[in-house]
């Protein structure tokens, strides 16, 4: 069932190695088939040098396997959460790639210091807090995912204009229309971090980038007076 | 028209992910035949693996389409601007690269710190400001080379002694005689952008390269009585 | 004799400057056959591109060379000393890579300041004290062996929960259940130490992980309620 | 004639940009036949991708051409100086690379910190003056030469035991029994200068490695009780 999704989610998952987002088997990708309500995933811990299409695990909204013999990431309760509340979303990406895991590791949001920045997320990428001991024993990683949404709903941000959460400690998620698009964030999130990071180590005072400049880039791509690329 | 324009074209807008300079489809090559009037430019958002030379759009000094059946990119209107103000320019790169994107984002220019810098820049590479409200209203990409070009003539810089500069808050544009030598000059600050913030951080009171040898590097390699390379 | 060991120590010691870890021949890997009490561990200097499994020397507990003509890595007395001292060690990788050497220069312990640290590492990787003139007089390489356990014994570390140590001023040493885990530990000591440099360069006050992540995230990969990867 | 040097230095300037150390044509290696006193030089600015061994030029110690069509690196009347007077130098390696390039655009000795640098350098590489414009106007590159000779001399340094220096605002150059182990030198002073500076950032109080380690390494690798590698 989903082949076209596994063949789309296992490419995905290749995808962030030869970005040189992930080492071994660190990180995961998903996508959704919106009209059966299932999203395809990679299974967990098995290595990328011999994983097939048919290895990805087929999972249902509240978690549960429907499809596969390999256990699925242990990291599926997260998207399974995120999925579920945001129908927005058809991909979902989680790295520890090295320099949004750097802003993520010292719990601050990463400003948009820049257009690279402002051509993908339209603000500031939030930083979720720690889990309690008590989230922590409920299930660690569905608790992650309502910590994602807790953070985006306290700040009253929207979903696919941020598309994408750093996690205390931890490292960043992603997301976005489709596996594909999911994996893009991730790769222009560790390039902002990257020099969002040396930019504060050359200047100190480096400012947040100007709103109207903000403004500019980010609708000069989306939108609907979006003029970016090719109809 | 232009076949080997395009293909030159073609050709710089490979080189510069290959030289690490972008990722996916940020960054932009042109180059112009002054007989014409006309410049090549690679279109917009469009796939590196899969572009084609004729894929390479034609547009004239006003920045007009004059042949292609691709949108040209975004910054389309900064090149022709800059090609209208100095015909001594024959090829414009537009990148995002890593280290020349973080001073631009610190808003500092880069100064000469060492003899790599002093063989291609004669001085320090100017960060231009900001938009304006009003200029971002009357045409974006068209105001941004109209800045580049207030930033040299307000500080009476030579438009080939310094072949690039830094837009604060974005990135930075480098030009040359033909899109080749303009990919060298990107490849070439990107590199000095590294080592200078390194080398500031290194040593935080590191003096400005003095002008003698400021002066003995660049006129090694440029004018009249140049002597390296071959005739 | 023992030719799985030397294959499989060959491609080790193969994999590290593929991984990023060596340049030239900076490095050694080893692994131990508990049944004979023999370790198998790289030459001395041996140019990778022409290295071959049947060059791997076979040394016993004590250090003596037992096969093999060429002389075995100018650490091997090091490998020995733990893996006489620590039965539960199955292979041992040195290295001078970047980031953790970095560490090992600073003289400082390397704290867990994030999930891929508790992935690997349950706790600070300690940074072991130089050797005295009389260590060294003693015999170099025996006594560094000497020291690492000291560092483990004075702390009560359990080796195989932090399955790496800084030696102050030379570089790590990393081990696991066998060459290819010890070579995998290598990989995350050097990413953990980049980040973690980074991370308090970024936020001076960054703490390190709470207990109860860094505990959740160790304890579901090792130990008996483990359920990452495949059974 | 010298066709096998040739071939040599040839394979020599090859290496420097598949290590890193250089970009387009930056850098250039050389190595002397000491019966002939002649060296041979890679020429001026021509692309890597195309040079072949016999475009390597022939210059006697008086710097001047014995064969060659093409126009010999810039840099070779600091080579003819530094064969001249050093008769121990068999290979001279000059490059751009970044980190080294860092230090000397600092203006810094690179100190000795950890164990990699003592394996090759015995103690910090001194960074030499910059050029008055006296010695620049009397001729840049053999003056270049003739300020490295100073700076050994006034602090009474081994040319072979500290096999390289940084010239203040340019970059390195290194030496080495012959071409290969020139260019050896090159890739350890610019990992170690890599190193050493992060390594100050992460502990500004980092001491210089105590002299009984710096001894032991250096010694274990070079002179009569040397014990690593093979015969």
């Amino acid at each position: 069932m989903l082949e076209k999704l596994k063949e789309e989610v296992f490419l995905a998952n290749l995808e962030l190695p030869k970005q040189g987002l992930v080492k071994y088997t660190w990180g995961n990708a998903s996508a959704i088939d919106r009209e059966s309500g299932l999203f395809v995933i990679k299974p967990s811990g098995v290595d990328y040098e011999t994983m097939q299409p048919s290895d990805m695990v087929v999972i249902d909204l509240e978690g549960n396997v429907v499809e596969g013999t390999l256990n699925p990431s242990s990291d599926t309760a997260t998207h399974a959460v995120l999925y579920k509340h945001y129908q927005e979303i058809g991909g979902i990406v989680h790295t520890h790639s090295t320099w949004a895991t750097i802003w993520a590791q010292s719990g601050l949001d990463l400003p948009a210091l820049g257009t690279t920045h402002a051509d993908t997320f339209y603000g500031a990428v939030p930083c979720a807090r720690f889990l309690t001991q008590e989230e922590i024993d409920r299930g660690y990683e569905a608790e992650t995912g309502k910590v994602i949404i807790e953070t985006f709903e306290e700040r009253g941000l929207d979903i696919l204009a941020i598309p994408g959460v750093l996690l205390h400690g931890h490292g960043p998620f992603t997301w976005g229309k489709d596996a594909k698009s999911a994996v893009m964030n991730s790769v222009v999130l560790d390039e902002v971090a990257k020099m969002n990071l040396f930019t504060r180590e050359l200047n100190h005072f480096s400012k947040e980038l100007p709103q109207r400049i903000l403004d500019k880039h980010y609708l000069r791509k989306h939108g609907k007076n979006a003029y970016y690329g090719q109809k």
